[in-house]
């Protein structure tokens, strides 16, 4: 009987602490009177042009989605002041930094399709084509009022440990930012992560991406992140690993992980202490095979050699001649699978020495002659093969193109059935959808592009239908809809395909838990509870 | 209006889910007969021999803390029925696998000293010396009755995916038996992290420790376990990345990550998707120092130049008496500070060439001249002088010796800091306290030595204060008191100095989402609430 007093009473504790006092129904007067007696007039935009600025996808062709106000924090306590109005004022909160999110992450889910992909493109402004009742719900989320957090401003570099490999930085700097800062300062450390250029820190955690660099570095969720400041929607601003700064620690589940990849639904990030690594001589080369397999089997070779590749990237031959067009490189290249590695090791002797082994497992698996850059221009000239994709992509449509960037990523031993798979539907389907892959990832981006019409606000029916196909194939081949970029509004339809409901179950478990308000970036990874909207 | 009567619809669903339905009181009996009329006599353990060992911790000098039963699971159905008896009739659940975790994370709260330190040594019965309150507290747990899951039976390698560096294995099986398994069928990968001998994935999982190449692999914080499944207390089996296989993905926040490190006390573990590394040619070397400066120096200078170390340890010269007095090296070694070093490249050629560069690193810092490992056998020889340490400094001591290992890290900055500073505690405390090192994460365990008596039941005084004084040390240069051998029990009252209420707030809130019965490895990491016993 004892027993069962004693948890009665802490159950009586535990639903107390969890069950959350109503929401109040937003009040959008009260809550703006309390932004304008805290924050000065450059902190808080209330103008149309700024707001529609901040509620804009990068490239989207969307109707942009203004938040009610942005606040340009510039401190951690800004961020508090701003979750106490949120919460006592029912108003929804969305943390924003360089805004180059490709799946809806920071955009109110009021004005984004619910079942459409990212897509790049032009104007706005036509009849909306979704079905009546997803116009409907949507109607009723759109008078949720909304402030963006935009932390962008919090932009410094607080701290290098050079002796630690590490820096504390603010959220809204990125990893650019960062290398220049330590370049500057003659430090040769860097973080080593690239996601999309522009991206903050902040997102970058957010979403829990990668970029080129992960075959040799991992992604944002390695140990790169090493801890966090955070304010949690009941207003504790804690730090994920406390006053630990260590390489390493085992003080429990690391609290930190929540956040990476929480696309900002969690927690608000407003510090963040990241690993870095040593600047060292780099070579980028460069060769193609006849065939997809033969690349995946060159890829596969150099990785169990242990050669130290830092990026193993794959342009397929729709990819090269869209280069070809742009004349990106001075000499054409062969129009057939094209992989580009880049090699960093402790000197040049060695990356000479591996180099040499590369071109033997390039011959071995039927590749053209392994073409290695002499010098740090050839390194950067080969290296613009691959950053000039995706506007050179957009010759082969020509005038009026429009791009929508798919990111599966598969186990790489089913890479070339991908491939050539999808290379099926995409011929197919009519459309081009050149391949631009991190192949040592296995992690495919087919940009589907075509040409837009004046105006249109959506993807055309075919674009949208080998989206979802790309997607299915990938999910069949134990592979994941998003390998880099993220969930957002468009991915949501496919989680639960991949996930499972007790996945699913469990992160809403834990959403409830830290925001039980529903106000932090409501509606994003995870679908409102009732509206779900699955595919695949 | 609707707003309102939206959010409270939605609250009541909220707490309907959230507040859990009172816990029964603990009614052993019929939980006996269920687990007798679903397992068979060989799964099920309840001769008190089996079950002191399975509630005796790894050289503990502690007296057993015997579980009521001990079920052998086979399979995850076998776990999701002693999850559904468990929380039927409120009993409390311990999994538990190879039983080398030193802290006493699997080990019965009722039946461990809440505020001391983690110590090996021989007999047990004496008196309990706790203050008086606190034997109170823990008798009344004693009563609550406990299964200790074991899933060491569960030991099969289910899939090896070479060309994606993957394996599948259940909980059982261990680091050594899936490197055995991979070197038998002639592949050539390995699994790199590497805690104690013995110990399986899903208690290394649980603790998210490392081992002696953390500097180079990283800790199992990294990307080393990809996917897991888990059996939650709500019964829900779930796969945290679903059916994805792929080599990185960003599908919201990694639901994976909640249980590196959590000690069993969120979920358990019942398969893991694991990722490889190639085997590549390994190099060891040992060199000495005057100081442990120059030491630090060397091993920063070898990390900035990317010369690809995989494993940077540290002996003190007491560790080295140790050895000496042993004899585990054909010659005596100087007794001062010592490195020894462990490099993997892809060639002999590679390694020789870094090692050359690392010679030099060493003769700059004014170390002796770098020995380097001649072939396979001499490489074994040289690692001898690491895997033999905490034997051979019994020595020091003698018979009786008893050890009490610590587990602090800090950053590299202040390594050299805390070893002067600690060897001023160890001086004044007159006792030995040899330091083994992962000197390239700053994580130093110092083995606090001295002659036991017979039938004490724990550490003197001094040993218990020395203990304390480190971990202070530890905090104080920005460091954590534990590296890698996880809280359990014994280092509970470490972590609010460390953590902050915050972040400790924050992993109660998940624990009670859930665990909302308590019924999962209670009290460890999280003490109960109300009964905080702070140090430090």
């Amino acid at each position: 009987m004892a027993a069962r007093a004693t948890a009665q009473r802490r159950l009586a504790s535990i639903s107390s602490q969890l069950a959350p006092a109503a929401p109040p129904a937003p009040d959008w007067n009260s809550a703006l009177q309390a932004l304008q007696s805290i924050f000065p007039p450059e902190q808080l935009s209330l103008d149309l042009p700024t707001r529609e600025k901040y509620g804009t996808g990068w490239g989207s062709l969307l109707p942009p989605a203004p938040p009610h106000a942005v606040v340009h924090t510039l401190r951690t306590q800004d961020v508090v002041e701003v979750v106490r109005i949120a919460t006592r004022f029912g108003i929804v909160i969305i943390p924003t930094g360089g805004r180059t999110a490709l799946e809806g992450q920071f955009q109110a889910s009021c004005c984004n399709p619910p079942a459409g992909e990212r897509w790049t493109g032009g104007a706005n402004g036509e009849e909306d084509e979704r079905p009546r009742d997803a116009k409907k719900r949507e109607t009723a989320r759109t008078e949720r009022p909304t402030i963006q957090v935009s932390l962008s401003r919090m932009n410094r570099v607080l701290a290098v440990h050079e002796q630690d490999f590490q820096a504390v930085v603010q959220p809204g700097i990125g990893w650019q930012g960062l290398n220049e800062f330590l370049a500057k300062k003659g430090i040769k450390l860097f973080f080593p992560v690239d996601p999309a250029p522009g991206s903050e820190f902040g997102g970058m955690a957010g979403v829990a991406g990668s970029g080129t660099n992960a075959v040799g570095y991992g992604t944002l969720r390695a140990e790169w992140i090493q801890s966090m400041e955070v304010v949690l929607m009941n207003g504790d601003v804690i730090r994920t690993r406390g006053s630990n700064r260590a390489r390493k620690s085992s003080t429990g589940w690391d609290t930190g992980r929540l956040f990476l990849g929480s696309e900002g639904t969690l927690g608000i990030i407003t510090e963040l202490t990241v690993r870095l690594a040593p600047v060292l001589p780099l070579k980028v080369a460069l060769t193609s095979f006849p065939t997809i397999s033969s690349a995946v089997s060159t890829v596969v070779s150099i990785l169990t050699s242990g050669l130290s590749p830092t990026s193993l990237e794959l342009l397929d031959g729709t990819s090269i001649r869209g280069l070809n067009l742009a004349r990106i490189l001075p000499e054409r290249l062969e129009e057939e699978p094209t992989v580009l590695m880049r090699f960093s090791n402790a000197s040049e002797e060695v990356n000479a020495q591996n180099l040499r082994k590369v071109a033997g497992i390039v011959e071995e698996n039927g590749g053209r002659r392994l073409r290695v850059a002499r010098d740090e221009r050839e390194n950067e000239e080969l290296w613009k093969a691959r950053k000039s994709q995706y506007w050179s992509q957009q010759l082969l449509v020509g005038e009026g193109c429009r791009t929508l960037i798919t990111d599966i990523c598969v186990p790489i031993s089913r890479l070339a059935e991908f491939v050539s798979r999808s290379d099926s539907y995409v011929s197919t389907s009519g459309l081009y959808a050149p391949i631009v892959a991190h192949i040592g990832d296995g992690n495919v981006h087919r940009a589907i592009l075509w040409k837009g019409r004046e105006g249109e606000t959506k993807p055309p029916r075919e674009v949208e239908e080998l989206a979802k196909k790309l997607v299915r194939l990938a999910q069949e081949l134990e592979g994941t809809c998003a390998g880099e970029h993220g969930i957002g509004l468009t991915k949501r339809k496919y989680l639960r395909a991949e996930l499972g409901e007790g996945t699913l179950a469990l992160m809403r478990t834990v959403k409830r838990a830290l925001d039980p308000l529903n106000l932090l970036n409501p509606d994003k990874v995870l679908f409102p509870e009732g509206e779900e909207e699955w595919d695949a």
